[in-house]
Order: structure tokens, then sequence, then C-alpha cells
């Protein structure tokens, strides 16, 4: 078995449970390094076992083998985990109750007829997936190069009259000839007063002259991802522009400063969030500063003031102030930092920031 | 207020509720025609809300003016929920079962602390959103006819030597630019043996001569989303294959013969899968015949042996029998139906099923 699994039946005996009903896709493929879709996957000593239908079992056996027993669903999926918790002879299964729905609980819970008890589990796996392998780390790695190609590729052709759309197909196409395996989320191409919208979605928005463009894009890399954004500006530069732009640069100079093991979150946050009050834009930056990155592009550690959770070497997340001018533009500068012993290591590090 | 919103404030009156915590994305998007994400619906007769955190709400605001009050999330949502609910004096609130994790259902009811009963509700909305509306058909059928124009110009560059990913990605950028917002999943290239794999992930494998080919491409029109598969041999068909799609084919022509409003959807799957069991080939198609299409790539209705559901007018779903010969090849061919007050209409009908 490998040692993800060992960690969790580790984790298991001390919590006195016996198995786990894991929901996630990405816990699930973290846990089987194989990709997973629309599965079930139960953790227990007694044996593992991945739920999944006809689409994926053959698949799923190839890639499973040395790690948990395939049962294809034919039928409910409730009453197959709830006759595997039997056939065990669990007591005391676990499950993950961010993911899991109320209805599907409830269902596996009938079939169960008390036989085996369901014990609500809180973010197991995504404590273990906060802190990155070798492994992972390169394939983080790996995604960055092929977004920071992209970035490249991306202020080439941008140029007045192209609309942000045709800008994210060029894009999504580039990527993939790249080695990426796909996007890991919407491209986002805001052009103008379009980038004061922090989730702004490519639209057929023609690109004009004198104005700033924002490129937000992440890949999926062998199920790593990466996130990163650049704002470009065409033309001549205005010096309102120039100026928000170097606060939001510093603010995130400011983060990175603060960033080592044993800091807690919030203070990196707090750095970076600071500094653009003083400047006077406080209220223009609404969210968080950042947040980890890996086999999902949102997971833990959530950079915020809220955070009080103290950073351990080999997290990775992503740092990104901006200011956001209603109806004028944005400004967001977004890399994806490493924490190493002696600090930091910016994994973005080698792709420029003027503008 | 829109008839959307009319329908669930009916629908609250006569199940004795009087709000409805809404979700699911592609329902709340449904009740706001507003593209939502990151989001929760408040549905209730007092008032609407539509909570959601910095990152949307000035899009929000200009979209959902006439609709429901935003609320900026700050903090923790469901303290916001409980609130707003108190505020409102609302004593019996549904809520998504299928989709509300059980860890939210539990902490709105820690803040609520008795004030209100959460009741669980099951696909209300999905149910109204099996019939479509005539603007709703027209979002479909655009989606359709890109998805279309997608798979002829496939047909072209699929060569032998490109790479699977390399069709894949230019097929990301060909949906773009004839004016897709995005693909609906991830395009799916399978060339050869590949094709036995249901959903085979695009890989770096070269296309061979004389070997099938399998596409299966869907976009995003304005919300609404397409779903289409062929598939293609190059160079010399052999017979086996040629034998294989014609009983394919064939499957896909009686499930059309059967589908018209009163059937049940059992039915029609039935003659699809008998004709292939007739053939010898029935355990080679493991999966359903097909799923509702609209607001989400799955929807209602899944079209399966154990659906006992009849079929209305204006229902929108794809037709997809498929005979996977493992390690060898697999065919499907995939369409999107209407149900009309005569039988169907082939939304897909114009697009070309020769190999």
């Amino acid at each position: 078995m490998n040692s993800r699994i060992k960690n969790i039946y580790a984790r298991l005996e001390r919590e006195g449970l016996d198995g786990l009903i894991v929901s996630l896709p990405a816990n699930i493929s973290y846990l089987t390094a194989f990709t997973s879709r629309d599965a079930y996957l139960l953790v227990s000593k007694p044996g593992n076992f991945y739920f999944t239908d006809s689409r994926y079992t053959e698949e799923a056996k190839s890639n499973l083998k040395n790690i948990a027993r395939i049962k294809k669903i034919n039928g409910s999926v409730f009453k197959i985990i709830a006759q595997t918790l039997n056939n065990l002879e669990l007591k005391r299964a676990g499950f993950e109750e961010r993911y899991l729905p109320f209805a599907e609980h409830k269902k596996i819970e009938e079939e169960l007829r008390g036989s085996a008890d369901l014990i609500p589990t809180h973010s197991w796996i995504e404590e273990l997936r906060q802190i990155k392998s070798q492994d992972e780390i390169e394939k983080i790695m790996k995604a960055i190069q092929i977004t920071s190609l992209a970035l490249k590729f991306a202020k080439k052709i941008i140029t007045p009259g192209k609309r942000e759309i045709e800008i994210a197909a060029e894009l999504e196409r580039f990527i993939r000839v790249n080695g990426a395996y796909g996007n890991a989320f919407d491209i986002i191409i805001a052009a103008g007063e379009n980038s004061a919208f922090p989730h702004h979605r490519a639209s057929r928005r023609q690109i004009k002259n004198n104005e700033p463009v924002l490129v937000d894009i992440g890949v999926d890399y062998d199920g790593y991802k990466s996130d990163l954004t650049r704002v470009f500006f065409l033309g001549k530069i205005t010096s309102t522009f120039k100026r928000t732009y170097d606060i939001v640069l510093k603010a995130q100079q400011r983060a990175f400063e603060a960033i080592r093991p044993g800091v807690s979150v919030n203070k990196v946050d707090r750095a970076a969030r600071q500094y653009i009050g003083q400047k006077g834009f406080g209220r223009f930056f609404g969210h968080g500063l950042g947040h980890g990155i890996g086999l999902e592009v949102h997971e833990e550690p959530h950079i915020s003031s809220k955070n009080t959770h103290r950073l351990t070497k080999d997290t990775v997340f992503t740092v990104e102030p901006a200011i956001y001018l209603p109806g004028r533009f944005g400004i967001r500068i977004e890399d994806v930092i490493l924490v190493t012993e002696g600090g930091i290591k910016v994994l973005s590090g080698t792709l420029d920031k003027s503008t």
C-alpha cells in the first residue's frame, strides 16, 4: 500500500474509526494517483474499494491494481457502499462532511439500517495535500512553465481590434499544444473596464488601444494546476494606471517578504493588505490574498485575514494582491510560491512583470 | 418577478414551506438567467436574496436588479443565510438535499439555533428544467450548430501522425472562434483501441492509418450545452468495424422511433438495447442510452432501463447507443433530440453519420 493510504490507516486508528468513505475527486486522485471522476473510494485496513460505473471500470482496473478492488456500480451506489461496509464488518465509517451531499449521507444511512455508524470527518486529506512532495512540486512547476509561455504568447497576440474571446481561444489551443492536459479554469481575458471584475468571463468585446488587458490563466499538467495573472497595457500607459500597478506590485513584494515556515497565514495577507490600505486603496481589494494550489486550483491554505494556520515548508500557494476600480480598470498580479526552509521560492519567478 | 421564480413560490405554498435555499449553480442560473458561481440563492415571497463574495457582487448587482437583493459574504455565508431567514421570519426553509453538503447543512442549522426548520427538497428545479422553453431550445440549437461545424472540421484535420491532444487543441480553439463560450466538458479524441474506453482523455497517442477515431464534443453557448459523438474511420474500413457501426446506427434509429410524448423513458432505452442485444453485443453496451441536456451537460431525464418517468413535449436529451470492444475499438453515435407533439426532432439532424 502506498504511504498516503498508510497515512489514512494511521489516522483512522487514532480517531477510532475503521474506514473512510472518500468522495472528493481530488482526494481520491491524491490517494490513488489515478485521475478519478464519478467514483467513491473506501479506505479501510481489511480492504480498499473503488466504486465506479461501467464507463470507468476498465481504466480503473488497470490503474488501481495494487491499491483498491473495483466495484462496478450497477444500480444504487449507496447500497453497494453499505453492503461493502457490512461485508468488511466495519462499524464506524468516516465520511467527508464537506463534500458528501445531505441526500447521499441519508441514503447510505438508510441502506446501513444501523449496522454501522457514519462519522463526519473534516479535511483529513486536504491537510495532507497542503504539504507537497518533490514529485508534486515538479508537476506544478511544469504547469507553471507552460502558463508562463502562454502569458508571453498572450502579450504578443493582444492587439487592438481583437476580441477577448479570440485571445482566449488562441491561448486554449496554445496550452494544449505546449503539453498541458487542458485549462485549470475558464481563461480570463478582461480588457479595459472589464478588468475591474475579478472573475470576468472573456467576452466578444474588442480590445482598444491605450487600455489594460488582464490575463488570468491556469493549466492542468498531469492533474496538477497552475494559476498566474498578468496585466498588459496597450499603447500609452496612463500615470494613474502606472501608480496603481506599482502599488499592487509592491504589495506582492511585502507579502513575499513575510512568508517563511512558522508564520501564520493572516500575517502574510496583512503584509500586502496593509500596504494597499496605506496607499488609500483598501476598499478596492476585497478578496483574499491567495490560495493553495495543487490537484485543485483552489485548495488549502486559503490566504486570508482570518486564517491563523501556520505555514509549513513545502506548502504551495498563490499571492495575488489586486486593486479593482469599478468602471475604470483592475490590476491583479498573481504568482505561485513555494514555502522553503529559508523563506520562499517564487515558482513563477522567471516571468516578467513589466506591463 | 419572473415566471420561474413564481413557480417556486407556488411550490413552496403547496409544500407548506416559506423559503428555498438554492445551491446548485445551474439551478440558480435557471431561476435568475444569470450565470452563477460560488453563490447561494434564497427564494421566498418576502424577498429573494443572492449571497456571494466580493469577486462577484458587482456583476450580480447589475444582473439581478429585479430578481434578488445581493448580500456580500464577508465571513461565514451560513451565518448570513441564517440571519436572513431570521430577519424574514421564515420558519420552514427548504434546501436542495442532492447538493447541499452535510457540513453546510449542519452549519446553517447551528447558526439557526432552532429559530427555523431546514426541510430537504428533491429536484424541484431540475423537474422544471426538463421542459425547455423556446428560448432555451434556440440556445441549445446554437450550441449544436457550433458543435456540428467542429465535427466537420475534426473530420478534415484528423490524419495519420497527428496526436489525439493536438486534435483536441485545434477543436478547443475552433469552437470559441465560432461563437461558443467554451467547451461543455473535456473533448474526447480516442483513436484505435482508446475508443473502447467510453470516457477516454485525449492523450499524446498518434493517430494511425486504418483505425477509427472517436470524437465526443460539447460546447457552451450562453450557458446551454451540446453533446455530440461521431466516429471517423481512417483508411480502409474493416468489415468488423462496418458491421458494428451499422448495428449502433440502427439501434439509435430504433430509439428514435420509440420516442414520443407519453412514452416511458425505459422503453426508449430498451428499444436500442434490445437491438444491440439481439445482435450479440449486449454486454458491450454498459451505460445508459442518454441524458437530458440544457444548463448542464448531464441533467434529467437520465435515459436508462430503470427510469419509468414518461416523456413530455419539449424535453431535450441525447441518444447515444454504443458498443465497446475492449482492446479493439469502440463505437458511439450521439445525437440530441427534442420531444415534439408528433414524436421527435433530431436537433443535430443535419450532421452526417457516414464514417
